[in-house]
């Protein structure tokens, strides 16, 4: 029934090379199926004034994607003069799901960067994001602790995202663009691989949704992250 | 055990002004306690050109605080040049509820513009703006009926947003700002009047939370929505 | 022979609430008949850069309509990324003219911050945002002295405003929307309460006006004014 | 008295130098002593969305300071990326004196765009920019006329303006630098050659001034711009 | 000598990957040695309005670089609001190369939009732009004729670049980051494949040039393009 | 056969004024026949951050063009809140031939700026900015060091610069406008007056050129600029 034959609750082949770019402390691209992210982790002396002289560190993120990542091309946010909404919104989503996976104050008075290029899409990029980002940022705090920059891991916890959805009546997870183009409802979850949520966000597209609706979505989610929880910690050994 | 002494599922007094501004067709003081905002709905003629052609109408929504409706002036966005990452992603929400509460093909290609105005802020301003725009649109297309601009009432359902949380370790309804700048967790919930889901935005702001912890904010959305339904109702007649 | 049946020299009721708002160190909703503007006096501590080391305090203005106060909706300026030219014209006026009003070196290295925000508009809003911003002026001064930020009063007078323009041949006080649009000449007038000038701006709009027009015109203003400072000394008892 | 040893009355030597640059329309270098501008007149067909279908013309006009034009260098507005409120202040005034000027329906669905840019200052540099842009006006229309674009010089009047303040405690004319940099108080007058005025702008830059200090600047720019058209006059012929 | 031991004249291994994205009419990865840039060819119906009408096509290019793709991380351009000098002059240079290699009337009115995203930079990443995009273009043209949208192949010839320098005295070819950020002048040459030239680019860095060092620098590009060109006609067959 | 009469290798008439405006340390209007450009040098104490604490000054530039420097009308790109690409290109340009010029070390911590603004434009305005910046530069060195503000004079050598292009297969010196407009190849070079070349850029405008008409018009930028360095010389005593 799904226009890839999956299952409904059976996410696309997820790949994650480390190290593809050479520059960044954490480097990755990541894949869900078509969709393509590479996720670097920057790491900078110092913080934003906000934050200054509170002895904790900071982490934030930016997200784009390339003009020509998609079906028919997208202008270009540098030349238009300003990021979209969707962008804010995403990027701001990414940051708030990493930094809740670190303890900011073994992280000390130092910021991560956190920069998610898509430079292929085909739905979930921003859960795609989320899940490359995490693994970048660990590789970033592994590279800390290796200059002694930090003494002890800040990181609580991997971090994954899926998207799940209501797809021609029924739950689906993992949805690519096909589908989520025309999916009733969409639905981000973030979580933790010790099972805790740490962002959902359900959204009406095209029909309300029940609160049993939602119930089944979360749990195709919590079944695709063990899923994805098992990928991370494959490619990080 | 709440700041102002509420019990944990006790919303704030809503209380719903209509025709508050003389020129917009719809115009709507809401009060959720402290927090009030000025909901205006603007009708136009047209669609975006993105739209054009089918024969459809369209609805957008614009947020605003004022300078000064916080405890510390914030910078005037109109000044900086730019709307911010909450601003964008606020009216995004705004505009995607009220959207989905109307059937744009009765509206025909016309463009109501919601307008919500926060001057005075004490948590929740996002959910009082969907639950105040959905009266004003009311109004708004009870202007355009009768003066024969459209046949048919095109809304569905009316909508209504709360906001829950973790408060020290509890779930509570209808945080105001000294429970929701320590809240653990952070839900806003936007509903229609027939009881389904619109959009569920769930935020781990100090500690992950759990599905159980999930569930029981969606039981105490559910149930100040009632209340709040209620009280659109009463506004309307 | 005008709209409203009120004499040449006749001034719409005004109507000034105090805390209006509470956050703001002062808040006024000032009313001239339907226009209606939220004043706002914001004290921070320090002054801008090119003002810092003098011992001087410093004022500034801001302005804004929200879009649908005026009868059709205007873009809100912070959607379009920058302040129009009426915008800044009318701001600088505000903070030149309530910077007049005060014994900066009084003030210390503070800055008052006002914002007027013009909920609804029906002529006028400049000069009810600097009648109003004088009172909010007043209470930020006497909150600040209450806690010792300042020892004396730096006021050295209130400040209010009125336009006064020719309207069908004849100049009459307080112009309303339909006689502004329609007005040959419009003049904004802004006057200390010990009878001196801060502002005058005259503007022909449709036709050059005489030094004898000019000259009743000003008459006009410093009779209006008159009862304008006694609307807002009542106000302040 | 006067830094200058001019009287009270007297105005700077001004030039006006026709054709200065040979692409525009109208091309005027005008000096007012040190003071020195040039003021081009550019017609272009059509006019802007908000006045078309009326048959009538419009005119509009830039102004701007060349970075070194001043003292001590100001930022290019260009880089900075927005003209400051000043600039939009002065440019606005410029455009509404000259728009008095016409008789836009004699000018049918045309524009003339003036470009007001100092390349020198030392006071006066707005009242200099309408006296110099009526100039390049007035050549432009000519030109008009000799291409057979209007029948009828819809040129209702010369304009010319001026500055008038209160130095040290003395109303005096045509302020330089040295004098308004510490003026009690500034007033810009625009006036018609038939001796009727378009915009008067006073303000108390140091101290509230009274009507009869009022009075007294106006006489004097009556006085001073009965010269400044002779001037004008001088030129065109 | 040279950091990476290579001859003055001995480029970097130069690889070129076609459909290296899935959505654009032309896609292609270019590395030469560490540097490498996604180059894609986007094809639209219809031209930018100032070349309507004129039954001719256009070619334009963005460029830009991802933030980490150098060894310290640069501001991303969309979230400052504005690209930069260097991009802008960069972007310019790809546009008129290519731009050069193509008859724009066979190409009908049609626009190609050329993307030079660099993921990993390493020196002379715009030459590998240009030399990248060339390939994309040549790609998108042929997806354009096998779908009949052009009859004629509308390229003229293909289009190679390459940067040569004064590296410590001695003129060397194709310099990466490390002899780029030293050398004492930079040169950036564009050729067509039949020997002509469509742009050289030569600058001072630390010293003046001598006429003989640019004819040395002249002829080690010409002799790298051609290694170039053998690698670009092996990546097309 | 050139527009003008001029032999193939014949400049137009130059003309340099210094002083031409009286607050700027240098102040130099360039004619290059009807192109005239005014050039200033404004030096200010200290540098931008990034060169801060290593001893060296600073040299950059900013060009613009007046809106009617041209024969159509500009856009004015403060009005439009940008700077375009070829204004940037153009100022970058200017200020790295410049900053070639100049011992670095010998300046101090002080920063030159270079403001070329075009007040009429018929071909070759960069050129004729770097030449005139050039004088205007010396001055400024000039009067630091007769304040004292510097010790040597740190001008290595004067700086020139000349278009030359190919007009009717034929290459020429100086480009006007009218053949600017038509060119097949335009090339602008920066010499030092000691014959070193500190910056060339060819452009193919319409076809590709050869190694040989390249070489043809370096001897004609050669040559030419031999003349030019005559005229600055003999401004400059």
């Amino acid at each position: 029934m799904r226009p890839s034959g999956r299952t409904a609750s059976q996410i696309r082949p997820v790949s994650i090379t480390r190290q593809f770019t050479c520059h960044a402390e954490g480097s990755v691209l990541i894949e869900f199926g078509n969709t393509k992210v590479i996720c670097t982790a920057s790491v900078e002396e110092g913080v934003p004034r906000f934050m200054k002289g509170q002895g904790k560190g900071w982490i934030t993120a930016e997200y784009s994607m390339l003009p020509r990542s998609t079906h028919t091309r997208s202008d270009r946010e540098a030349a238009r003069g300003k990021q979209g909404g969707r962008t804010l919104e995403i990027q701001r989503l990414i940051a708030r799901s990493l930094r809740a996976a670190v303890d900011l104050k073994l992280l000390g008075e130092n910021t991560i960067l956190l920069d998610c290029d898509v430079i292929q899409a085909d739905g979930g990029t921003r859960t795609a994001s989320i899940t490359g980002a995490s693994v970048a940022l660990a590789d970033a705090l592994t590279w800390m602790r290796a200059r002694g920059l930090i003494k002890t891991n800040p990181m609580k916890y991997m971090i994954g995202a899926v998207s799940v959805g209501v797809f021609k009546g029924t739950p689906v997870a993992d949805l690519e663009y096909l589908e989520d183009s025309v999916a009733e409802t969409d639905m981000n979850v973030v979580m933790t691989d010790s099972g805790k949520l740490i962002e959902v966000q359900g959204t009406a597209e095209a029909e309300p949704f029940s609160f049993e609706e939602m119930q089944e979505m979360m749990e195709l989610a919590k079944h695709a992250l063990r899923e994805i929880f098992d990928i991370q910690r494959a490619a990080l050994n």
